[in-house]
């Protein structure tokens, strides 16, 4: 099951999750349609199980002594940072996660859980402005739009093997995103 | 046939490219798929037209004098300002042109000219390191493209009448990416 999960990831973001069929997984995967309803039930569910992957793993993340216990701004640079370390241990699902839209209600789903974890690292953003840990005069909401735009877009660019380390990442990032690039 | 154009972006967006097919943008422009091939030569055709506009945008913005002369950073600082408005302006169609994959040779060509961009943006970001006037211990290409994934990330959340306006974003991305959070 695991193996056509990754398979189905690929073809997703292959093809597009619209454009990509059953029929294409299938023989991406060296088996037949009928295999795969066997063990997931259909096209949405295989999105489910790869994009929740990458779901699973970033709301892990926040459940982390170093995510939850702490000054706020530390908790903050935890979790920019396991969030760097997720996205290039999990490229494929991270990437598919990204992309999802919204035409279907599995798709609707998955959206939600992103803004559940986009409320709740927002609101670990809102806790370090009120302490005075970081500047406070743009809105916490708009911060972690930016701040995870940068993050999210390593799956545009990495490339594993390709030389950029996740320390090379994790210290770029960190030192634009909270010292400027001035 | 602009018209047209802005149709098929947004049927491109919305089933996503590789899923959408020139009968639905004829549906939904109303017309029939035989008036479309007399205004443009396919698919492809349109993809290039609207993500072309999209990118015809962006290079203008480098070909602009506060853009070209002055101090690099404030060179920079003026290419960030105006990616975020021609984002804005743009919206379907910058959100088109970074979902584009690379499946077909039009979309290859379009994310060569991204590419392009992206190099001459990392020229600027280069010079400005040289001349000591942004940080020098991050790769010049590495922080072009942490500050565009940011920028970029508009296209994802921007609702437009959504009581944020360019000035608000152009403000939060300068303090967030040159001055930084801390």
């Amino acid at each position: 099951m695991d193996a056509i999960v990754d398979i189905a990831v690929q073809v997703f973001l292959r093809r597009g999750y619209d454009g990509a069929s059953l029929d294409q997984v299938a023989a991406a995967a060296g088996i037949t349609k009928a295999s795969i309803y066997y063990h997931a039930d259909g096209k949405e569910a295989l999105l489910a199980r790869g994009a929740g992957r990458a779901l699973d793993a970033l709301f892990a993340v926040l459940q982390e002594s170093a995510a939850r216990e702490g000054r706020e701004i530390d908790r903050l640079k935890h979790v920019v940072r396991r969030t760097i370390e997720v996205t290039v241990e999990r490229l494929p699902e991270v990437a598919l996660l990204l992309r999802v839209r919204g035409n279907t209600s599995t798709e609707r789903w998955i959206l939600e859980r992103r803004r559940r974890f986009d409320r709740l690292v927002a609101a670990i953003v809102k806790d370090a402005q009120l302490k005075g840990q970081i500047r406070a005069d743009i809105e916490p909401g708009l911060i972690t739009r930016l701040l995870f735009g940068m993050l999210n877009s390593i799956t545009e660019w990495y490339r594993p093997g390709g030389g950029l380390g996740v320390e090379d990442i994790v210290a770029a990032a960190s030192r634009v995103a909270f010292a400027g690039l001035e």
